[in-house]
């Protein structure tokens, strides 16, 4: 039967699964409350106007949003993202204490063909960092991002860093006309095959040595490119160097950071500094983390001109990369096993004195004595206790610490 | 604008009142844990031909999903509770190892009028447990939730329990037809004055001898009706009665237990043990967590006929009634104030060697010094690290402790 699997580009998180979730999220958590960020949580459908709005700026799509009509007729949009709700607090509630620092761990939903890593319902780990325009706070953005890879045990990583406005700078320089597709053809860099690439961009340009030097621009490596930057792009080169000085502050490894031209992701709705991460070898499982300067949205939403920055990790993502490398505990420490039904209820009693005392247990009714403890091996369950008439006659009951092959006796 | 409020029973979860949720769902989440509860978790829509055929069967309404169709062309619908995706998962699994034990902590969706504690997007935390019929699980049922309630602080409530099998029993006892009819008049025993309920239930008797012996049974107390049942529901008040023995076994208390006929929740769907929780004084607020036997769901939806029962616990309406007790701790313990911008790379630097220790913390880069520490006041914020030429030529920091009204020095 149809309706007996999820629906095209969603799935289910076993048990298993789940149980390596709840590891990197509450790492995440973690990491992100230490930065001083507080939790938020918003509902998982918007009036389809307002993620319009924000959907027409760029990097989403419009045509990608799940949307219906609810019984009063009203448009409304599953989110697919967070900035978005986010965004719409912050500009109905001017009042809000500055700087607003929130994270969220939530599920979004875009049409877009399911990959590794990346389904329709996916789920994002994110901060907002609302109320200020600083390097600091743009390098906080870059230093949260690292220090939560880092504490899930991805290592091998680069944040790619760049700027809106430095392009835009650099556009003006090449007299670069129609910036919206001059960018999505950047974005392409490293999807496109170089020829490909090339052949297309040189359409943009109309003169040769422009061409050419852009060309020299994108492709030169990280210590290199800033020399080559054109001088009238001199203050947005500054800001990002600045970011980039307080990354080495917050302690991000120099290694780590690496300028990139190519990143301009979603750049109408960007105003400044912006970031991509790749793992090394996994670059074909899209960016780990992404953000940026977003200093115009809330204006956009019709609130106060409010300067804002973020990042969001895509967990499924990361859970391709590190999932197998956390190893999943058994449910349960005890399972407490009754010889038979006449001691189910003995059973149950020590059971809960175990669960009182905070040690995570189970009574077994389903199987015999022998099978018992072969379930429990099969769990992994460390600790078997043997409920019968001896054990109940003299209060004393047996505890075998399982380990296979063979059930070593611990009595108590 | 429209746009800037969320849709219709729906809302914004704060960081505030988040954190106090955050409480609140760490401790369920424990509890089931103990029990050897597992997490999972499922995509928020499904097949609507999945969600209709349960909510065909009683308690949910056809009329209350929120439905759509996907680009495809297929109809989805938003998950109106978990036990439904929980049964297909199980339907479509048939090797899952048994006893299955799994929770969520999850929202869902319904059209319902917005009440008090319940809104159109709401929250639960369940359990549910498939594999096996046995009074000890249906009691185990019940003792979570009492574990769960306590846990949060909620002690004043009845667990009202009943079984779907009994009232029916009951009901060829007393000729009743028109069972779907009936039992939802039953339900509204509480909810109507008793003169209109008497009223309505009177027209579903021939004889006047059986409905005064009915009434009577349902105004009966606790512990008296017992006795006036039929004995020809022999049987399924002894199912009943042994539940009611293992919930001792299981720690909960004896006047914690109700039984309590006119708990008929979506009978249709139930078939056995029934049971909803009411704190006392806060009825109206409605069943804080519900649940009970469905045997027959996995086997409607095509799979092998698996016993099963679960609960869950509405987070939203315990959270009305917990909320108020539980104090929010700020986001950070230490603020990181330099006494101008020439100390901010290194204030960023201090905070970093703190967050590596594991302290939340964040740097103050908005206000002038002395707007920093009546900040901190603000907030709650119990240390205020300053950052100025002579701690930083010393390499040592004075560290205040901020209790108002004047801070104490606890220089390091």
């Amino acid at each position: 039967m149809k309706e007996l699997k999820t629906p095209k580009g969603t799935k289910d998180y076993l048990p298993e699964e789940m149980k390596k979730r709840r590891v990197v999220i509450e790492k995440f958590r973690r990491i992100f409350e230490r930065y001083g960020y507080e939790e938020v949580c918003t509902p998982v459908f918007e009036y389809l106007e307002l993620l319009e709005k924000k959907a027409n700026l760029g990097e989403e799509n419009v045509k990608d949003i799940y949307k219906f009509q609810d019984k009063g007729g009203r448009w409304l949009g599953l989110r697919f993202d967070m900035t978005t709700p986010i965004a719409r607090i912050v500009a109905s509630n001017p009042n809000l204490k500055k700087p607003i620092k929130w994270y969220y761990v939530a599920n979004m939903w875009r049409y877009e063909n399911p990959q590794r890593g990346r389904l329709r319902e996916f789920w994002q780990a994110g901060i907002e960092n609302l109320g200020l325009k600083d390097e600091v706070i743009d390098a906080e953005i870059l230093a949260v991002t690292y220090d939560a890879l880092r504490e899930i045990g991805i290592d091998d990583f680069t944040l790619n860093i760049n700027s809106r406005r430095l392009m835009d700078k650099i556009c003006d320089y090449y007299k670069i006309k129609n910036r919206d597709e001059f960018y999505r053809l950047v974005d392409k860099k490293s999807k496109l095959k170089r020829a490909e690439w090339i052949e297309r961009l040189k359409r943009f340009f109309k003169e040769e040595s422009y061409f050419k030097n852009f060309l020299e621009l994108m492709e030169s490596s990280a210590n290199e490119v800033w020399d080559k930057i054109p001088s009238l792009a001199k203050e947005e080169l500054e800001y990002l160097e600045k970011i980039i000085d307080y990354a080495k502050e917050f302690g991000i490894g120099e290694r780590y950071i690496n300028p990139d031209l190519s990143i301009v992701r979603g750049l109408e709705y960007y105003t400044d500094f912006v970031f991509e991460t790749y793992k090394k070898g996994e670059e074909s499982l899209g960016s780990l983390a992404s953000g940026g300067r977003y200093d115009n949205l809330i204006e956009l939403y019709g609130g106060k001109k409010t300067p804002a920055t973020g990042m969001a990790i895509g967990i499924d993502r990361v859970m391709e990369i590190v999932s197998k490398d956390i190893s999943v505990q058994p449910s349960i420490d005890v399972l407490v096993c009754p010889v038979n039904d006449s001691f189910k209820k003995e059973a149950v009693r020590i059971a809960s004195i175990l669960r009182r005392n905070g040690i995570r247990c189970d009574v077994e009714i389903r199987r015999r004595l022998k099978n018992k403890l072969s379930y429990a091996d099969s769990l992994g369950i460390k600790y078997c206790i043997i409920i019968g008439r001896e054990e109940s006659q003299r209060g004393v009951y047996s505890c075998l610490l399982y380990t296979s092959p063979s059930p070593r006796d611990l009595s108590t």
